[in-house]
């Protein structure tokens, strides 16, 4: 197995790229690797690089870049916008993303949201990890929370929004809501024109929306409501689920 | 919030139904309940009740079955067979699969499998607080180990085997396999007769399947590859992703 890393910084053929403290350490202590081994390393825009490593110590090391193994190529552009929730399920959200081929997280704090402060800099670690060990040519992007009114607020006309909205739509219904029924959510992706390059997934804290959430998100144009099924998902199930749907029906599981 | 706890054993308005000591411990010291609260209640094959704590101690405990709250329904006769890997994503694949809604979970012992003893009666406590939350009428059942040629050579007819084969079709071309390219999973499921009643989902541990399990597995009559996307899924996320395709387009998400 040949250690794939991310490198924050430019790749070219024939240069050293500099290796951080957590990866001199990583690659020499955990791995037991050494001076001559190899390396895959990218950096998000460059594609992927066979490499050596040249230094190694425990705080340092460096790389020579050989040639590339993979181009870069387009990712889909698809956003998760999670309520933060406990520690180990907002982790399984955050690596399973990942893996699945999310652009970009967004912590989006709602009423009912109860996680304490959140530990942005970790997230974007559990990002980097996974997209080394799934084989992305990018990491995913993880933005500062934002109140779920402002994003609105602040929305682009252009990107699409998949509300995955738990409670269902018997209280929608009383409101005399403007979407009519939420649908399965495959069936309202099998629908969907895929030339719709922008798109968003919105998931709840563990105690889901608020009545009053919910009726401004189903007033919004730019949303649709969605249903996951006739049971109750636990937050980060419900944001896999979503994803893996999304990737199935219009992302880049299509061609693979 | 009511709790729901799962009952084995016969559940009828207006007769007691016994709590184990574990759920008299929670009910009492987790919880905070007491005498007089309100309980749901299902078996598995009753549907849900609802009931009222008529003694809670510190070891015991019982509730009054009172009406039925929602009857009993048929479920999807899905099964997942899935190679055992560390606790932590086993704890994962065990409670996402029984909120996503599979009825059956069997360990499968593969060439690659490196995970020590299973201790199966945790893995069916976490099917059951998983299914108590979810709000399903019924616990997954999770059998005993097998190893993966005594179940495909025990294999029933009449249930269709979806194999998620990570490895892809460079190798399977060159051995002029029997089935063709895998399909992307979506693919294969919209081309599905929704009629084929019992179906199964196969995914590997960590190191994948070997290339002689590949080659039986892609030569039984009952087994479709499948690929889940182009990077490399970890074994839980693998599971999880196959069991929410499978629901949403061939299983009960459809209806919702």
């Amino acid at each position: 197995m040949i250690p794939r890393l991310y490198i924050d910084g430019p790749l070219h053929a024939g240069l050293p790229a500099p290796l951080s403290q957590n990866q001199a350490h990583y690659l020499r202590n955990v791995l037991c690797r050494e001076v001559g081994d190899a390396l895959r390393l990218f950096n998000g825009e460059d594609g992927e690089y066979a490499a050596e490593i040249v230094e190694l110590k425990n705080k340092t090391g460096a790389a020579l870049v050989k040639g590339q193994t993979r181009p870069q190529a387009s990712e889909p552009d698809l956003t998760l916008y999670f309520a933060p929730v406990k520690r180990e399920p907002l982790e399984v959200i955050i690596q399973k993303a990942t893996e699945i081929g999310v652009a970009r997280l967004i912590p989006v704090i709602t009423e009912c949201t109860t996680a304490a402060r959140l530990n942005i800099d970790r997230l974007r670690a559990i990002g980097i990890e996974a997209a080394e060990q799934c084989g992305r040519l990018t990491v995913p992007s993880v933005g500062e929370p934002i109140k779920l009114p402002a994003l609105l607020e602040g929305w682009s006309d252009n990107r699409h929004l998949i509300f995955c909205d738990e409670a269902g739509d018997d209280e929608a219904e009383e409101w005399g809501g403007s979407k009519g029924r939420a649908a399965p959510i495959l069936e309202m992706l099998n629908v969907r024109d895929s030339k719709t390059d922008r798109w968003g997934i919105l998931t709840g804290p563990e105690g889901g929306f608020s009545v009053e959430e919910r009726k401004i998100l189903r007033a919004a144009h730019f949303v649709t409501p969605v249903t996951l099924g006739p049971r109750i998902l636990r937050a980060d199930t419900a944001a896999i689920a979503a994803l893996v749907l999304w990737q199935a029906a219009l992302g880049d599981w299509r061609q693979s």
